[in-house]
């Protein structure tokens, strides 16, 4: 046969992926390790689409008289169309099928060919089919030979009466109309939107097999399904289904009960029905052996569709095994580890954000779900407990040790007592960076946010589900933040395990990766997480997050309060050893590793209380009017307050707090001298800053504090001073900035906002519709937008560079711990990214795979160049 | 004597501003002209500096015996260190002034030079001398020679008891000491800032003159003042002060009465002492040729200090004559008339902002300001009435002819009817880019803004002032929205004239200006006042100001309470014609000139109530539930609503609005057409832009519904359609969003807000700190910030025009009435700036002054290139 440009047989296969697509390459490379696959033609994604446009196709070779069709789309993950098999059956071949697998089997198998075909290229209707198929059941139970005669003659009968033309009888057509009807699936646009979901691009192409049928039917035959893998934990399993006198689908179907592989999986099961390993003993081992030649050829376990013909398996299909987020470590660590893959694909293979399953409780995938709520996955993971309406409250259960969900409309910093008390979090406003959303991912709490279709009623203390459902002050509900559900009841979880695998994994990527992870931690016990999580330092420490926990709310606000310098003075110096005590503690736990300091950043009013009644108890207990707490309050609100007094303004308009601040920094550090401590070097980092004036007055303030402690307690310790770049005008200055910082670093959520004019805990109620409409590419709080803040990052980098190009720069938003913003930062020279300390691993893994890829690329640069 | 560098004689003078400061050259000119001026001897910047430094001068030949020493800065508005006269005399050649002047004028001169020397050579201190001379004057109340000899000696005593040694009997001596004193003087700190705040650079540099003394005193002499046009018009008349037997400033310190320089200043102050004119009308008639010739050469009518010595008198100093704003564009005008300068010229000359003072009612410069309050001039112009708290109270003083008050803490569109009715406006808190402030300027309404010094009491309807005083509902006071101050009463006023000067000033303007001027006008009332200023279009119809009038916010906020689809397009289609209504009115107003729409932009939240009260009402009027209101504007509650669902967010999530408007253009264009009106082409701007995708999906409605109304009504009608430019991302996108738009414009409000992450309405709290404080140079809301929103609007200026070269880009923020900002937009070469109604003038003017110095620079370059 002369070559046909675009088929090529798959026993003498050189195609590649970008020609024929995944299926038709894999099953090549199968069938030349010596794997019984039915031999056949593949068809590239040129021949299809000329086929599909000429409707024309050339003669050539078939490699059996009975087909089947199956898609081979660029991408496994994919997914296509679904296979048509048996093509090639006519009323004159049939006894050729006879011959192989008895009369009986035939006729079903031609029955189910017309059926298929009917359904499949003319748009028939399967419930007709069905329905004839149901009527001849009643009349002859046992569907024998005869009465399946019967049935392929009406079924016949129905097709050519709703068609206008008989059954086809050519082969030739039957193929053509077959390929024909495969392409038009594929280009419909319910499948284009469902593999567009899957990650395939936009103009993804079409190729396809012609494969020589394998048939399961007839005695001692039959088809299944088996893998070699745990689905959930990823450790070495045989489990699978198998149906004698099957073919294709039919084990998992439901249609008849089937077998089990093995008899440690049946007798897990309770099943008495013999296994495969009883059945076919041989043909399992045969399938056990090839799995294993597979797994080390091609890198990766696999799941298999195969048929048991006289007793010898072939292998009609394969894709990667199924695997929960867990099982995809394991998998990976042991095929790196039997030498299958490398370490560095080890590490490429895992997906950074599956570690959120390692990392937090889940609900069992197989529990019963009952949702009354939906909102955003704020914060990943499970927890079930009483509902609470009130951070008291929640304090209250906490100190019972009773485990509660506190449901608020939103939160506020006065909240996060109450947050470090619950078990989870749902609020019923807000997006996906809200103040809950934030905090929880920083405690690592699972957390709904913006689940709108509830309505709570704070006063009466309801909560009502759009179904009507009426949830009180006690009642027991979970908040899956993986999936952003709030469940009733208390559903089975599973708890997360930082197994063998995990470290291992952890491990190598850290060998590989050449860009920092640090946390943002505000609190000891953060830093002890992130440590715990083998973090490189803190990239960014709320001091104002301090300000919140015990009687400091209280000083806080005397220093907001004070009427006159002196007051004011007093309160902060009641501020100051508590402050110092958190740093030293942070200073400590993070035992000489980099530590940034983030100078006090949010606007006054964010320490006061809203409501007339809070007020009334500060006034109360500071002992002053309730009309000074309210006039304060009222001098201070905002119309923006993202865009308000905060930062560096109020460092500079009332440097007081700063100084404070500067003093408890330099004064902790000397106490760890004296204790016999080494030297801390602390990074202090000056927030909100646009324009250079405002980051030097501050540095002047820092300097003249540090001198004074020096000479004061003769201790002569270094410190660092940096910016925050969170303003666009401060990313354009970034040259300035740059002139007399040790450190630029990016907090690319108020960047990202202000580049876009974006508040983002108002941006929640209309980003789905936004990303949805494709208006925004993807939610750019989530990952970091390249076109227009990545810009202004990698501007400022490198006008900072260019005139300190000793310059350290950070990225310390959200964004530090998305894995493809870590790529973006690696690639633009990044010394390190920031992000909350329950995603320091996935940061780790993505730091590693991001120094992977880029240094696959650089050779590839090379190679290519010589 | 042989030349020494650095030192001239006026009489035969080469030199240069830049070398000698403006005053050495001034009279060396004046000199030329054949005017009598003194000799003297010009020392130079360097000179001076280096006598600073080694304290050693040359001998050089002095140009008399007796001599005076002015300063000679960079430039006459700079302001100098005041002159130093008779230096020279002592003991011994007193007999030569005798013989000049008779020996009571010696005596007298030597007095004030001990007591001069005394003070500014050796920091004595004034008050002494004073005590000395009117202790002799209690002696001997006619002050005789005798006398005048005995307070020379006491004078003397006095001198050698402070400093501890006798007054200096050597010229030389005296000379170089109050050379000195001139530099030491300078570079005080205090007179360092005041030189900066007249505009002065950090390094002003300080020349001398050392000139010979022309004495008035003695009989028949004397002494004065003297200028050629009106103060406060600029239209040419005489006047003066003279004081017979005088020296320097005594015409003008008020010892004694002194006489005016002519009979008709005379007879119009009502005094009786003779005028200069009638005791030297030939000396009068000389100074009045002087100055003509003067006038003619140096381009620009001076005040001149003068002696009269033996009839003859000689002009000892001059300077620019006093000249209100309004007078400085008459003077100009005449100027140019009269050929002593070019039209060019005299549109350079007059500042833009100056021409306020010819649009707006002012406070009299003589009357008794009571102020009570201090704010930001937010709009200027004077406005008297009775204090109003509410705009319903305005309202209902409006409709029985009263002239009011409008006292807000801060205002928000729902008062914009009231601002509508009130004479001025007086907030207490908000920035210059307040709601307040802009709709004020807007209006041309006197407004004062952030006057935080008062306590308003809204309840108790009472304004209280940091003195205590109590204003109630009703009391007269004024607003001075020029200099940011609340008055009480009702001071004397100035009504604004476009005068003939201010008219042939405008129409030289437009002649040479090459970019565009345009109006932000929301309303035809707007549009009415833009067309009396001869604005070129409208650059900016916020059209959500149109659902503030009457009706229509009823109808608006139906549109937002709408349970359903339903019901809110009935309420759409109650807003259309209406609309349309509007827009058919700004365009028979326009004339087919341009006339740009910008999309609704504001957030829902905005047209809603605020209080419980106002909710009421709404529920009532609407017929629905208060909860339902409550309930909406909860749900539209944003925390930062610049940064919220606003712009062209809400024309994708909710796209009924701007169907709406869009129609109401169309139909707008429609209906001029059929009534017999040109064809109208609209410009349709899309607000609030950060992603091209948003602006295309507005555009493909635009489209579409063009198509439909152009199918409809057979009227083939065209249209603009292009991007208002507010968010760094849209500056950084502008290549793609160039791609498809007519047009960009820059909302430099938004953008500044943005880029610098600062919420004009906020910012007002700090903003005077940080510009004392110098973080930043200008309030960036105020002048356009070239190193950061600059650098933005430059980068998508360069990459529209990269893509797009025919595009239009225009600026529509309030930058498009900042002098300084226009010329920014000349040099980045936009096709227009547009500003508010009130600001037209003053753009017209600067885009004159832009244009002119582009030329300037441009064959200054071709020049020096040639």
């Amino acid at each position: 046969m002369a070559a046909i440009p675009g088929i090529q047989r798959l026993s003498a296969f050189d195609g590649s992926e970008d020609d024929f697509g995944a299926r038709s390459v894999r099953l090549a490379r199968v069938r030349d390790l010596g794997v019984p696959v039915p031999d056949g033609l593949a068809l590239s994604f040129d021949f299809v689409e000329k086929f599909a446009q000429s409707g024309i196709i050339p003669t050539f070779d078939l490699p059996s008289e009975f087909l089947s069709i199956r898609a081979s789309a660029g991408q496994a993950a994919w997914g296509g169309v679904p296979a048509i098999m048996n093509v090639g059956l006519t009323d004159q071949n049939l006894t050729v099928l006879e011959k192989k697998i008895g009369r009986q089997g035939a006729l079903e198998i031609y029955r189910r060919f017309i059926k298929t075909y009917g359904v499949r290229v003319e748009g028939l209707d399967p419930e007709d089919f069905e329905n004839l198929y149901y009527d001849q059941l009643k009349l002859s139970p046992t569907l024998d030979a005869a009465a399946l005669e019967t049935l392929v003659e009406t079924s016949m009968a129905f097709y050519a009466d709703e068609v206008g033309q008989p059954f086809p009888q050519d082969a030739g057509e039957q193929l053509v109309n077959c390929l024909r009807a495969m392409t038009r699936a594929w280009n419909k646009p319910t499948a284009r939107i469902l593999r567009r979901a899957k990650g395939a691009p936009e103009d993804a192409r079409l190729g396809l097999i012609v494969q020589a049928m394998a048939f399961g039917l007839g005695d001692g035959n039959g088809a299944g399904l088996i893998q070699f893998v745990d689905q959930g934990s990823g450790q070495g399993r045989i489990s699978g289904r198998y149906l004698p006198d099957a073919q294709g689908q039919d084990a998992v179907t439901g249609a008849r009960t089937p077998h089990l592989a093995t008899i440690a999986e049946r007798e897990g099961a309770g099943q008495v029905l013999p296994s495969l390993e009883e059945i076919a003993p041989d043909a399992l081992k045969a399938l056990q052996q090839d799995h294993d030649k597979i797994r080390r050829a091609l890198g990766d376990s696999f799941q298999m569709a195969f048929t048991i013909e006289n007793g010898r398996p072939s292998v009609l299909d394969l894709a990667p095994a199924r695997r929960s987020a867990r099982a995809s470590v394991r998998i990976a660590i042991d095929l790196a580890e039997d030498g299958a893959i490398s370490r560095e694909d080890a590490i490429l293979r895992v997906e950074p954000q599956n570690l959120i399953e390692s990392l937090h409780p889940q609900i069992d995938p197989n529990a019963r779900r009952d949702v009354f709520g939906n909102g955003l996955a704020a914060s990943p993971g499970a927890a079930t407990g009483k509902i609470v309406f009130s951070p008291e409250a929640a304090m209250a259960s906490h100190a019972q040790g009773e485990t509660t969900i506190l449901v608020r409309t939103e939160t506020s910093p006065e909240d996060i007592r109450g947050m470090h008390a619950a078990s989870g979090v749902l609020t019923v406003r807000g997006g996906m960076t809200s103040h809950a959303a934030v905090i929880a991912r920083g405690l690592g709490l699972p957390c709904v946010v913006g689940a709108s279709d509830l309505r709570l009623n704070p006063v009466e203390k309801t909560l009502k589900s759009a179904d009507g459902r009426v949830f009180h002050e006690g009642d027991v509900v979970t908040v899956d933040g993986t999936a952003g559900h709030a469940l009733n009841g208390a559903p089975r979880t599973i708890q997360p395990e930082l197994t063998g695998a995990y470290t291992v994994l952890m491990n190598w990527a850290d060998e590989v990766r050449s860009i920092g992870v640090r946390a943002n931690a505000d609190t000891p016990s953060d830093a002890q997480v992130a440590r715990d999580f083998n973090v490189d330092g803190i990239g960014l420490c709320r001091t104002e997050h301090m300000f919140f926990e015990g009687d400091r709310i209280t000083a806080m606000r005397e220093v907001i309060l004070a009427e006159d310098e002196t007051s004011r003075k007093a309160a902060l110096d009641r501020l100051l050893p508590m402050q110092r005590e958190n740093f030293s503690e942070l200073f400590r736990i993070m035992e000489g590793m980099p530590v940034t300091i983030r100078l006090l950043d949010p606007p006054l009013h964010e320490f006061l209380p809203h409501s007339k009644d809070e007020m009334g108890l500060v006034a109360k207990a500071m002992d002053i009017p309730v009309e000074q707490v309210i006039a304060r309050a009222e001098d201070l609100r905002e119309f923006n307050p993202m865009l308000g007094k905060r930062g560096v303004r109020l460092g500079i308009t009332m440097p007081e707090i700063y100084d404070m601040q500067i003093r408890a920094i330099f004064e902790a550090i000397v106490e760890i001298a004296r204790s016999g401590g080494d030297l801390v070097t602390p990074e202090i980092m000056i927030p909100l800053v646009s324009a250079n004036r405002e980051a030097e007055l501050v540095k002047l303030r820092v300097d003249q504090i540090a001198t004074e402690i020096r000479d004061s307690s003769g201790c002569n310790f270094a410190y660092k001073i940096g910016v925050m770049i969170e303003t666009p005008r401060g990313a354009l200055r970034a040259g300035d900035l740059a002139r007399s910082s040790a450190f630029l670093s990016f907090g690319t959520n108020d960047l990202t906002q202000m580049t876009y004019g974006l508040s983002r805990d108002d941006a929640g109620r209309f980003m789905r519709d936004y990303v949805n409409l494709g208006v925004f590419a993807e939610d750019p709080f989530h990952t970091l937008d390249l076109e227009g803040v990545g810009e202004l990052v990698l501007l400022a980098a490198r006008r900072a560079r260019e005139v300190n190009p000793d310059i350290t720069l950070g990225l310390c938003g959200e964004h530090g711990g998305d894995p493809a913003s870590i790529r973006f930062c690696k690639i633009a020279d990044f010394d390190y990214v920031s992000c909350s300390p329950y995603r320091v691993p996935i940061a780790r893994l993505a730091a590693a795979q991001a120094s992977l890829l880029s240094q696959r690329a650089k050779s590839e640069t090379r190679a290519a160049a010589e």
